[in-house]
């Protein structure tokens, strides 16, 4: 008896913070045939509902599995996101934001090598976007090629001869592109929370730098913003 | 009045776990001249007392500061040391040992990168050692060399033009060339713990590969072994 031969599973491990660009990111990979593995962190910072977004993100998009990973990077101190004695900026800053965490992202990506090589999956998808956070060092392309060169030398199976990709299929599109590709997919946004202070509901503030990009990017798309805010009329 | 030109601060972040290899890396970058933070890891792992080894030995060697970061490291598997259904090998091993830890040294490498921007470090140090645990991918010189290139492109320093080295001063030496240099240097080595399976009051098993490498630095460099082992006639 001939059974037919089946295709390999192709894994991936996808960070997922809850927000627009994960959230597309983690609908782009299953739309690639991925089985997704969603990680996400929780590391003290003020939007909690981000978590409570991922989970809804994680089971709308039906992945294998969804792990929280518990960080203490707050303990690190330096950024607005962690430290509760400096104030979210409100206006538009040029340079790198306060808003940063030192090697943040470089600490998501080293959970998720982890992970990728405990999982045997052959891809990490993060959602880095080059062009709305250009102010961030760590969602630049230099910056993931050589996290990728990096993390093909770390791991047994690297050793074994199995390499990881790091997938960025957002790195250089701009936001309403990306609502665009994720609306085409069936994704929810309404279910996502992209503000640095939403309230425990999940609602945004709409003044933020995170909300301005947001509400910018559903207007370009010519998109309707299912984004519930604080106060209605802040616009 | 003229004042004379202090010398700029040299600032390190050490990377302590407590046993050898950390504890005379953070002799070594003293001695170079470094201000040192030392950075040690509560993953949950088997040797908890390893910590109690890393602040006697921070404070032994008048760190500026110590922190201990805990990490949710052993909820991603896959490691004896992490994983308590799996037996610590007594036996040499060929291969990458069974107590790898998934990306391990990346993980702790990263939050090091994030203490070093926020402490404004020029250098991270780390108590890698190629030879005797050739067995471990994120131990080789091409992983550090790789992870150095990564550090200069992921943070606000980098960005900004202050370049972080990754330093490996062990990287190349023999145990017992190790247990010389820190004995030369004052570092009291009855204060470390190597053991995988130390029991409370921190004395080795004598079994356990680091163990047997520690047992037989000391024979090598013809040191008296200040270790405590829990049966004393184990050898």
């Amino acid at each position: 008896m001939i059974t037919p031969t089946a295709e390999p599973v192709k894994r991936a491990v996808v960070l997922l913070s809850g927000g627009v660009d994960s959230s597309t990111c983690l609908a782009i990979a299953r739309d690639q045939g991925y089985h997704c593995l969603a990680l996400s962190f929780d590391y003290g910072q003020r939007a909690v509902s981000e978590l409570a977004a991922a989970r809804r993100v994680a089971e709308a998009l039906k992945v294998r599995e969804h792990r929280v990973i518990r960080l203490d990077i707050g303990a690190l101190g330096g950024s607005a996101l962690t430290d509760s004695s400096l104030a979210v900026p409100e206006e538009e800053t040029s340079g790198i934001p306060i808003t940063y965490v030192p090697a943040r992202n470089t600490i998501f990506l080293s959970y998720g090598l982890a992970l990728a090589e405990v999982a045997e999956a052959q891809a990490l998808f993060i959602g880095v976007n080059a062009l709305d956070y250009s102010g961030y060092p760590d969602c630049r392309p230099e910056f993931i090629r050589a996290f990728e060169a990096m993390a093909n030398l770390a791991t047994r199976a690297a050793v074994e001869g199995r390499a990881l990709a790091i997938e960025t299929p957002l790195i250089a599109l701009r936001k309403a592109e990306i609502l665009t590709i994720g609306t085409a997919l069936g994704l929810d946004y309404g279910l996502t929370v992209s503000c640095y202070q939403a309230d425990e509901q999940g609602r945004a503030c709409g003044r933020c730098d995170s909300c301005r990009f947001r509400r910018k990017g559903f207007i370009d798309a010519g998109l309707d913003d299912p984004t519930r805010y604080q106060e209605q009329g802040s616009a």
